[in-house]
C-alpha cells in the first residue's frame, strides 16, 4: 500500500491518530520537503515516530517516483507532506502514477493553510481563488496574479495570498553543470509581499480597481497553528514595514465589506501605524 | 483555558496527537453537533478519549455560550468541531466571547471539506467561491446561490457545493411552544443537489451562462476520508440519479477547462449512463 499523509501545520504534534499508526507500522517513510516546511526538524519527527525519513527534494518528487513507489505493492510505504496530501499538484500526480500502476493508494488529510487561515476570523466561505505570489527576479516580473485579486475584490470576496518557498532551488550558473549547486532557501514575508502589491497596484490601479490601493486592508499571518503564531491587521501600505519573523508567512486581501463578527474579529489584531 | 478542536473528517482517529493530548487533560469536553457530524457516533468518541462528552446543539451554541465557557479561566474546556474549527461562523463568535472574557483560547486545526475536496484531484487553487445549497421547502426556495457557481465558472473555476445538513430542527409547530419537538435529522445527497440545481439553471440558463447546462461535468463525493468514500464523476443529469449512499455528500461543479493532471484524474471515477 502506498500512503500519502497529511502532517497538518508543521508541528509533529500535527499528525492524526491515525496518521500516526500508519507510519509506524511502514517499511520505508519518505517526507516532502520543498513545498512546504516543517517548523518541528525532521529529527523531531523521526525521534517521534522512531523511524528514520527519506527527504523528497523536488528532482526525486518529479523525477524519481518510480523509486518512491518501488516494492509499495507487496510493503507499505508512507509519503509525508506538511499540510494535506493535495496541496500540490506534484502530489496529485505521484498518486496517479500509483494507481496507473496497480498499487493501493490510501490518503490521510490534515489542516492545511487553505482552511487554517480561517483563525483571523474572515469566514472561509468568503474568500475567493488563492493566488501565489512569486519571488520576482530581475528579469521575470509577473503580475497577473492581482487580475484574481482584482476579481475577488469585486465578487466583494477575500483573497488568500500563498507566499513563495523556494527550497533547493539549483543556482543559475549550475542549470547547465551536472553536480547543481543550490541556492540557500528562501521564504517570502509579508513585507516583501505587500511591496510588491503595491508595485504592481500603483501601476495599474487608476484605471482597474481603484478601490484597492496602499490604504487597503490586509492581513499578515506567520507560523498559523504553532504556539508562536501571529496576526497582524493593517493596510498595505503599512504591512511592507511589518516584520512578523520566521517563515511560513501568508497575506490576505480583505474584501471591501466585513461581517460584523469578521469585524469585531479583525479588531483583535488591528495596528495603526 | 479554552480549547477549540478541530476533529477532523469525522473518523476518532481523525484526532491529531496534539488535540487528543489536550482533549484527555480537559475538565469538560464540549461535542459541536449541527454544523457537521461525525461518521464514527459518540459513544466511538467517548471510550476512545475516556471521557464523556457533552452534547453542544444549536441552542447550547448560540444562547448558551455562557454555559459553555464557565470556568473556562480557571480550568481546561474543550469544545470539539467536526473538520476545522472555524468551518462555522458559529464557532469565531464563540472564541470572541471567550476573548472578550479575557479566557485564553488556544486552537487546535484539522482537515476540513475544503481542503480533503482535492481528493478528487481537482487542484484546490482551481476553485472560486465555496456555495452552500439549502434544503427547499415549499415557500422557500432560494436560488441566488447559482450566481456564484456561474460567476466562479466565467472565472475558468469550479465550485465546491456543501450540501444543507438539518439536524435538531424544531418543527413549525413547535416553533411557539415551550416545549420543542425536533424533526428528524435530514442531509441532501448529490441527486438531490443535482436536480435543485437543474431546475434552477434550466430556468435561467438561456440568458445567462449557457455552457452550464444538464450535460455538464459534476463530481459527487460521499463520506471524504473515511474507509468507504466514494467519488463519481458524471454530468449534473446523471447525477441525479446517483446515490452515493450514508452522508456526508458534497457537490462540484466542474469549471471549463481542466489541467491534463486533473482530467485524468477524474477519469478514474468517470461514469457514463
Amino acid at each position: 500500500m502506498f500512503y500519502i499523509i497529511g502532517l497538518g501545520l508543521g508541528d509533529y504534534k500535527d499528525v492524526t491518530v491515525k496518521g500516526l499508526e500508519i507510519i509506524k507500522q511502514c517499511d520505508r517513510v519518505y517526507l516532502e520537503a520543498y513545498t512546504s516546511i516543517l517548523t518541528c526538524g525532521k529529527e523531531a519527527l523521526e525521534k517521534f515516530y522512531g523511524k528514520d525519513l527519506i527527504i523528497a527534494d523536488r528532482e526525486l518528487v518529479e523525477q524519481g517516483a518510480d523509486e518512491i513507489l518501488v516494492g509499495s505493492d507487496s510493503s507499505n510505504v508512507a509519503f509525508l507532506v506538511v499540510g494535506d496530501p493535495f496541496g500540490a499538484t506534484t502530489h496529485t500526480d505521484l498518486v496517479l502514477r500509483a494507481k496507473n500502476r496497480g498499487i493501493k493508494v490510501h490518503v490521510v488529510h490534515n489542516a492545511s493553510i487553505l482552511n487554517a487561515v480561517g483563525c483571523c476570523g474572515l469566514q472561509l466561505y468568503m474568500f475567493g481563488e488563492t493566488v501565489s505570489i512569486p519571488f520576482w527576479t530581475e528579469t521575470w516580473q509577473p503580475d497577473s496574479f492581482v487580475d484574481k485579486i482584482f476579481n475577488n475584490y469585486r465578487n466583494q470576496l477575500h483573497t488568500l495570498c500563498l507566499l513563495d518557498i523556494k527550497v533547493k532551488e539549483p543556482t543559475i550558473e549550475s542549470l547547465t553543470k551536472k553536480k547543481k549547486e543550490y541556492m540557500p532557501p528562501r521564504f517570502m514575508s509579508v513585507s516583501e509581499a505587500a511591496n510588491q502589491l503595491l508595485k504592481i497596484i500603483e501601476n495599474r490601479r487608476v484605471k482597474e480597481v481603484p478601490e484597492i490601493s496602499s490604504q487597503s486592508l490586509c492581513v499578515g499571518l506567520a507560523r498559523v497553528g504553532m504556539d508562536d503564531q501571529k496576526i497582524i491587521v493593517c493596510t498595505l501600505e503599512d504591512m511592507t514595514g511589518i516584520d512578523l519573523g520566521r517563515p511560513l508567512h501568508s497575506l490576505i486581501i480583505v474584501g471591501p465589506s466585513l461581517h460584523p463578527i469578521e469585524e469585531e474579529y479583525l479588531e483583535q489584531f488591528r495596528i495603526r501605524i
